[in-house]
């Protein structure tokens, strides 16, 4: 792939404007109420899955790379609640969390990546400085993380447990994928990705490079396949959605080049799937009410979440 | 009241036992697939409101209190984008937040209260060390926090934008005005009760006393009206729930003790609810689809949310 | 005082270049070994007094001004310890803090303050973004904190407890105060003035009002003492050494926009001195040995201190 | 060795009541006014070396292991200086840590580790709980960190660049190495031993096993050495001081079970000794002034220091 590939791309599938100068959630204005009270119907025996990770996972496994693991501290525990009780006080047990928004399962927000020092819808990054950024904070989409999922299964239907690292999902992948479990991608949808990445580590036990490292992904051309989809936003297992090494002269990460600031996807990594994916091949349902709520944190370039899959 | 009503209210109403020895989440257990799925029949229009207060929001205004208001800190913001840009590296920030789980609107996970030393079914707080607790931690609710749910809006029911500080809600209160608002609360609902407390701090601007002070809630008898109603748990837009401060003689938070430690209920707190308010007066219709999923934080006293109400 | 007044100070006072285009630490070198050993002389008697504030004391009484007291949290206690004496492993404690570099008793860096966007010694403020500054971090003073320290107690001198809010320390007043005490300040000395700002919070308990209000201190004048007596550093016991408010127009401190970015004077703030000065009012002798060493911090834009004054 | 011989150690050398029941400093009790003033007369020269390692070494390169290299973040950065300046506000820039005590060159307190559930001078582990302990934190140090500091370069008198991980330092070498040197350790001493280890890990440049893993270091003999010589406190490049592993069956670090509870030692770790150490070869004077000044922490476990050797 070369630059001019991407920018090209960057330019072709734009959505600057299409809702708005000052529009600050992209594709996610494609989930209209419609749309979510549809998704609703999705919900017929109340089995819900949790996906995401625990915290206690050490996804952040590349030291000193600039992300690390939830510093996890009690201010008060059991044995101070003992005591209080002793002292005739209060008796609670308290706690905080130090965690970059993006260490675990967690949801990018607009603002989170730039390309050529421009924002989604034509913002200067230079303008997001250390106390953050003037638009396009995790906090817009407060209320906009409803709607229908999807989850194509990649690696089920490769007949793999994992995809190997390198390994790139075509959009012939997907499409295919797609074919096979009998549902069709369309305009609104929360699509995630199952490649299986995840539970190998979780398998061995061994989260040695997890992160900052090589790892299966969809293939630079899903920017064609999300525009053309028109999907709300686009989630995975893995911590980058896009394959790890792109064939990109230097760019690291091409698809999110063009799908965030260009396109206006919010991108989910590193979601927890694995039962998920047990019961949609049990019963064949491939659909479900999604509902990923990030914290309320303004200026957020993203937020740890918890996304759950209601059938 | 005298520490004999809680002792006798914590023996009374207690439910350890009531789901195996081992049960980790409670009262949520009320919440069954089948309520679920009929939860879901309560999102028609499909719209959706975001129930997490700003983390902006000083919350914690009450300084060296034990608890802070989030620090949010950028590691690459724009202008460093910006940077890697003309250094033709990959462009985008990143930040991170360290913050009390109780800071801002969180739930309340059955390890966070005790009382005499003991916790909801049967444990002895001194096994949770600094390390974290051995049982109860917000984890197990991780794909439990999904159903209907209902709001009481007692201040608007008593005719005020707010309740005074110190206002005990009773039980009548809270059947009075659910019977007023045409819905019955009962087994398996998450319930939320609007003081309007939070909004008279959105509307001054001054967050001073916001926490560690006076505010409305719940009588101490609410305790038999959970423990009656059978619900899946409570929140409210206050920081305790509960009435503070509490006529309980050396008890700060008397509900508290017997609601979680006895009885097995999460505890939702700073919810921010006048938008749902306002649409539920509006249509007339005080239930809705709830789903508020806390971080999948092993060990955590509870967890910062941004719970969703759909209708 | 009027804007010109800053710029032709910033101009007239200017130490750049003085010590070569790549100096990093400004007039910390006028601290030559020779004044070093001369300095050791001073310790007589081996007395040490502890100039830090200690670290529970919320001189951050100010919320959410971007600043915050040190948190401090523990990952082990003794009760964690003696369980692990129980199970026979090692036995021990650990804990963590989390603090603003400038929250209590702290050196500035020279890259703390810039005006017009310029650095000490002609950077340009853009420079230092997200990652760090590319020059004048706390790290390279980490061996040139000893010398000569020399205190002015101007409350003493001026026979109060402590200076009003507000009071404006004049360089006559220095001068003064230095004769009466029999000292001279000169080249490379590092000065310490007592204002019994911080004694009056520690007597009353009461913290509210400490930062970001009124302090007594310096003059915007002083900027000239400082070039003209060439001392290495000074600090006081007020978060700001300056007076504050300072009549400038516009500018918050304006001693800090010459004294730092034009002079290069590294500064000293919110020092304890309070045991220190009643020494020297005993036995007569205001100048001691002065060891402060920041933490050897990268890029720090200073760095809590416990400084060192041993007589 | 077996755990007999820990415990007649412990018995043994034992300094609880030393210097009465409420000591809190344990051997730095030591060091008195006339030790401090005799120690100043080694400054001849002026040249100050600093001993903290640079905090953006990532010494703590095992993941998950409960420490972790300290993140520092900037809450303002120049840029936004440059921004507030167009604004004609004031222009600074600020940053914060959060990094265990432990995690870089600190000071061991004497409430840092345990004996059989005991603290030195007679303290119940279990009296420390998460608010912090009742007696020994490192603030009771914040005035007694001066004094003489001698240097025992045992790599050099080995010959060797750094002595290979599992070398076992006896006492033997301390005096054989002193006696080579021309110095006489004594009471009130601060012994700084050099192996050579930290230096491997600079040369290098790979981090990874620097912490929790194998390391030269004295022998358990060492706490025989240690109340002989009645020190003040002992400190080394490595992370432990102490030989890792030691065979001692069961007991991770069986000298700090004795050095720290028993005897009352206070023990500094990952000093950066290569410059200081390359000074004393060349000079042959291994003695100097010492200054290492604890942050005025309440109940710190310790505090991360930058010594100051001083000749």
């Amino acid at each position: 792939m070369i630059k001019e590939e991407i920018e090209r791309a960057f330019r072709e599938l734009s959505n600057w404007g299409r809702w708005g100068v000052d529009d600050q959630i992209g594709t996610l204005n494609n989930v209209t109420p419609q749309k979510i009270a549809a998704a609703a119907r999705l919900i017929r025996e109340g089995r819900v899955f949790a996906l995401g990770a625990s915290l206690k996972w050490p996804l952040q496994s590349t030291p000193n790379k600039g992300r690390w693991n939830v510093i996890h501290s009690y201010m008060q525990d059991g044995a101070d609640a003992h005591a209080a009780f002793i002292d005739g006080m209060v008796e609670y047990s308290d706690d905080a969390i130090h965690m970059p928004v993006q260490c675990s399962t967690h949801w990018d927000a607009l603002c989170h990546t730039f390309h050529g020092g421009q924002t989604y819808n034509g913002g200067d990054a230079r303008d997001f400085r250390s106390k953050g950024p003037p638009k396009l904070g995790i906090e817009h989409t407060a209320n906009r993380m409803a709607g229908r999922g999807v989850l194509l299964d990649i690696a089920r239907f490769k007949s793999v447990d994992h995809l190997e690292n390198g390994y790139t999902i075509s959009n012939q992948d997907l499409d295919d994928c797609a074919a096979k479990q009998g549902v069709s991608v369309g305009q609104g949808d929360f699509v995630i990705i199952r490649t299986g990445y995840q539970e190998r580590f979780l398998n061995s036990g061994n989260w040695h490079t997890h992160s900052y490292s090589a790892a299966p992904g969809v293939a630079f051309e899903n920017c064609y396949w999300l525009k053309e989809k028109d999907v709300a936003a686009i989630a995975s297992d893995t911590y980058a959605v896009e394959v790890v090494p792109a064939s990109a002269d230097g760019y690291g990460f091409p698809w999110h080049s063009v799908a965030i600031p260009s396109i206006g996807v919010t991108v989910g990594e590193m979601l927890y799937v694995k039962e998920l994916a047990e019961d949609c091949a049990r019963d064949g349902i491939y659909t479900f009410f999604f509902c990923a709520p990030p914290l309320n944190l303004p200026g957020g370039t993203g937020s740890p979440i918890n996304p759950q899959a209601i059938k």
